[in-house]
């Protein structure tokens, strides 16, 4: 909305004491992500977009939460909590700096979208001094009525207040306004105490608008995009909407999700095209899946670059760090840590690799572990491209293994091999024959009767 | 219901051909438990509560679990199956020792709660000498109708003998009753088996208490409640009740379930405070899991104890016996068994560790196997306090690593290992330079022309 | 439907661009298989049964599939894309070869049932000239109306020219057809595209049945069995309704399905009485499981046969090739590849076994890998019966361990065992005592302090 400026405040300074967690509500997360993080991300950030957060006085976990989506913006405390109206006085200084449009978010409600913003300050441009989202409520028990006239909103009426005539509106209010700039402190200011709770309510918002013969409207939306969470059952919810939404654009663009309902993505994630996933895998944040990739089922994903036409599990885990050349292949029971591994790398079996580069072409055998940890230190192994580690070998790094290098398996390999080299670490194979007879007769012999027992 | 006895029967002694199994219908778990022994859950147990249970003639199984989960229940015998009102006779004895209340249960019936239990008795205090459960039939064809009058229960309809108007009324028999036990054996062995199947059947008992000028009465409750468990469909829409309910319960208790319907719980699982549970979880019998542990996706957990703050998974597997202290770490594709860490251990990848105990702080490394099988017998492995054992160790059982000791990765252990020692077994790194081109030369020169094959 | 033969002619040369994939459409699979032979395996299939199909001009790869799943198939190439009529005599050879029933299918509506054709083809038997499957559909925007006149089908009425009382119509044209053989030519050829797009429609031979005098009629049948597919989303639907259909008819059959929901099948998984699955176990085509065979939760089997009483998983990966004898046990993250192991074979964890014999009872350790592949071939590793191999042991391929021999744990063993053998492949273990004291002294001594990081 070019010419205008906006201002956003996020209140996100409430207890949660419903979530009986010791995590402030608003980092909980959906998708992968905080809750606040979610309406961070769907709050106008252009140029001329300012963003004000108003946190609880012992929350510097969600200050840095906020440093860490939109480092520009603000964040207030709010010392004591007086209601909503008292919360956004708390951003009183970002108010004041002036902006054409002032919206009020929730910090609580991950769902909302950016175009519902955009809609609220249209209706700011077209005259309005408030506007006000509303959603039809399934069940509008307890929540407050719309009272429209005339196209305008007349009054946001309690449940408890409302008529019966009334409480058949099923027209709710959803928390979330906008004001216009240039008459929100005024309003904001004329908001007083006078109720039973000595709370300081947004709700009061409308009757000073009518008073002030302004105008307030109502924007309307879906219930879905406007749900607080105030609890786990909540959150699980929550989760369940939004993994829907994920799961449908990735369908829309094209994705293969053989059953949609066992995938969970993260608000981030992002595919290529004709990419596959089977059913039950799990992806968090930070993934990048190129053309033509499959995830077989039973895989977990997270802060990892899948490249063009790889082939992922059954049941790998791959963990932040992991950047996946074109066609590499990671097989099942293996884990990818911090391990960069190049066009054509093959890792198909029960194997752990860490803190490791693996050029083109390597195959690496079942059960190779990279031994990145001393106790004390972690350190790197580079593998070169087209090496062949035999199955079960340990790679105690550091340590290089040259270029087209073979390991014998069951080798702990602790010196650098050079390219084309054959390394093994290995003794003599022994036989005893007829060992396994005498051996049985003796445990036969050690066998005490059962009464003896 | 202080100052009442009660004897609580149950009827198993159903042939369950339906489930077309081989196990005893009622033996059929849901939620980890078998459906007899949901059911006897819910029976009152109290020092003045009696328990007697019916069962088939060929169902040893049955009578052992029952053993198992109310020791003090008697088990009778049913020869023949003659209907309902016979098999609660086959407990004769049970209710000629008097008790003055007497609830008749089923043992596929697995969700009864307690609580109607207790309803039921309260109509029975209230001077009915029968209270009939019954339920609102989404669908009531085929139900035997509870027909009222003037708020007592005038007769048990059966769907083949009703009227149209009595059709219509969607208040069905549950099958599960209370009769006050001083005119319960009276009713009972007026039941004659003038039908056409020759049976003996509970519905009658209705039409004598009203000819005695006795009162019965209905109590109402939710058709989820009373579903009887006839095929393995009905045994699985069971467990989705059960599972809805468990999960409801522990995210009521602050339990995040991120993906609550991709969870399973057991009957008995206990959380601690702030617990997270990813998607993808399957929970056995025989959990507890303390405040804070998080358990990431596709883990699996069977009669563990999980300590404070514990991370595990994903893909963990926890069997019996495991026993995890405070801030334990279980990463992927680990299996413990018979297991009893201490705190602070950490076991983060590719691990068998069964039949051991390892001390606080301990590193496990990965593809470490405690070797704890000969092929005879089962032996135990002790690793000390601080320890770190090397990647793809194999520790063989019966052996201990003492504290603060160092294993070389890919290490055999077969002798004990004093504290702060390093135990390596190893050979010499060789190294053949050139070798892999030879290798492949050889290779090359044996692969006959695809003409050729 | 003896007497009579067939001709059935699946069209499936469709672009399907909105799959947004460069796999052809009909290739799309639903439970494991190809949408296209869903299709080809409900068509008629008896002795007098003739099978035609229409591709499109690049789409070797169907005609691949179809050679695959139904050999005989002819196949006819439509080089323009002119409409449903012009595709069906893109196989007018077929059609002009004579047969009494002539049935037209669509290669993306693989939910088609046998018995649907079946049923259209008696309308044929009983006189109609044209049978259009029909069916009810819960939003019938956008279908074509089927309209019924005395107890014929009068005409196709599309969505667009159909009046306000025509779309009050619910009943649909689903697309498949049955023309009667004898007029089938006659009507198709006299199908014109005069109309908007120059095309030529099989639904306007409705109006050329009517004026020949012949008879149209319909049959009906669920909106679920002729979704067609478009999108990925609706791929993902039919994958919903078919794994619904798979989970009901294993259930019916006796199978235990904790959570059915959570169970994906195959259209060929075929099961033996009393088989239970867990959740979370995902079984693609060719899989066979035995009487009383359990497959634990999260396992993932693909072409293999599960012996009687066998215990699978969970966290097993049965790769093709697989065949396990009766009471097999597969524990955790063990992958199977042209794996066969007799009746009473143990392999409980961490392990490999690809290209693989192992004879009856034999136990493999945690850990052990067959080391089947040298970078350039594969080779058999053969285990007699009741051999014990030893965990974390590496086998490597050609190999052959005997009858009753023992493989001690860490071994690499390159060489052939003989019978009741005992293999080590092992160094002396080395202490060295108090090392690790000075090595922590050491790695504290190389610790700068964090300021000068």
């Amino acid at each position: 909305m070019s010419g205008r400026t906006t201002l956003t405040i996020v209140l996100a300074a409430g207890e949660g004491t419903r979530m009986r967690s010791s995590l402030p509500k608003v980092l909980h997360p959906v998708a992968g992500r905080p809750l606040i993080s979610h309406v961070l991300a769907a709050a106008p950030g252009g140029k001329s977009d300012a963003l004000a957060v108003v946190v609880g006085p012992d929350h510097q976990a969600v200050i840095d939460e906020i440093k860490r989506s939109r480092p520009e913006a603000k964040t207030f405390v709010q010392r004591e909590r007086l209601g909503t109206a008292h919360a956004v006085l708390a951003a009183r200084e970002a108010i004041a700096a002036g902006a054409d449009d002032i919206l009020i978010a929730f910090g609580d409600t991950p769902l909302i979208d950016a175009t519902t913003f955009e809609r609220m300050r249209a209706a700011l441009k077209d005259g309005a001094a408030l506007a006000v989202l509303g959603f039809r409520a399934a069940d509008p028990t307890g929540y407050g009525r719309l009272l429209e006239d005339n196209g305008q909103l007349a009054a946001i009426r309690e449940h408890a207040d409302a008529s019966e005539a009334e409480r058949a509106v099923t027209l709710c209010n959803a928390g979330v306004m906008a004001f216009a700039g240039k008459t929100a402190l005024k309003i904001l200011d004329g908001i007083g105490n006078g109720n039973s709770k000595g709370e300081y309510y947004l709700t009061d918002a409308v009757a000073i608008v009518r008073e002030l013969g302004l105008r307030a409207v109502v924007i309307e939306t879906s219930e879905d995009e406007v749900r607080g969470i105030n609890t786990k059952s909540q959150l699980a919810e929550a989760e369940q909407v939004m993994q829907r939404k994920l799961r449908q654009a990735a369908l829309d663009a094209g994705v293969t999700l053989i059953a949609p309902e066992t995938v969970f993505l993260a608000a981030d994630t992002t595919f290529g095209k004709d990419v596959t996933i089977e059913p039950f895998v799990v992806i968090g944040p930070g993934v990048a899946i190129d053309d033509g990739a499959v995830i077989h089922s039973f895989s977990n994903i997270v802060g990892a670059r899948i490249g063009k036409n790889a082939s992922i599990g059954p049941y790998a885990r791959l963990r932040p760090g992991t950047v996946l050349g074109e066609g590499v292949r990671i097989g099942n029971f293996v884990e990818t840590k911090a391990a960069d591994l190049e066009a054509g790398v093959k890792v198909n079996h029960l194997t752990y690799i860490g803190d490791t580069h693996i050029g083109e072409n390597a195959n690496i055998g079942a059960g190779t572990i990279t031994c990145n940890y001393d106790g004390f230190d972690k350190h790197r192994t580079e593998i070169g491209a087209g090496a062949f580690v035999g199955s079960n070998s340990s790679l105690v790094a550091p340590v290089k293994i040259g270029a087209g290098a073979f390991i014998g398996s069951g080798s702990v390999i602790t010196r650098d091999v050079p390219d084309d080299s054959l390394a093994v670490e290995r003794s003599q194979q022994t036989v005893r024959e007829g060992w396994v007879k005498r051996f049985r007769e003796m445990k036969m012999l050690n066998r005490k009767p059962k009464s003896q027992k």
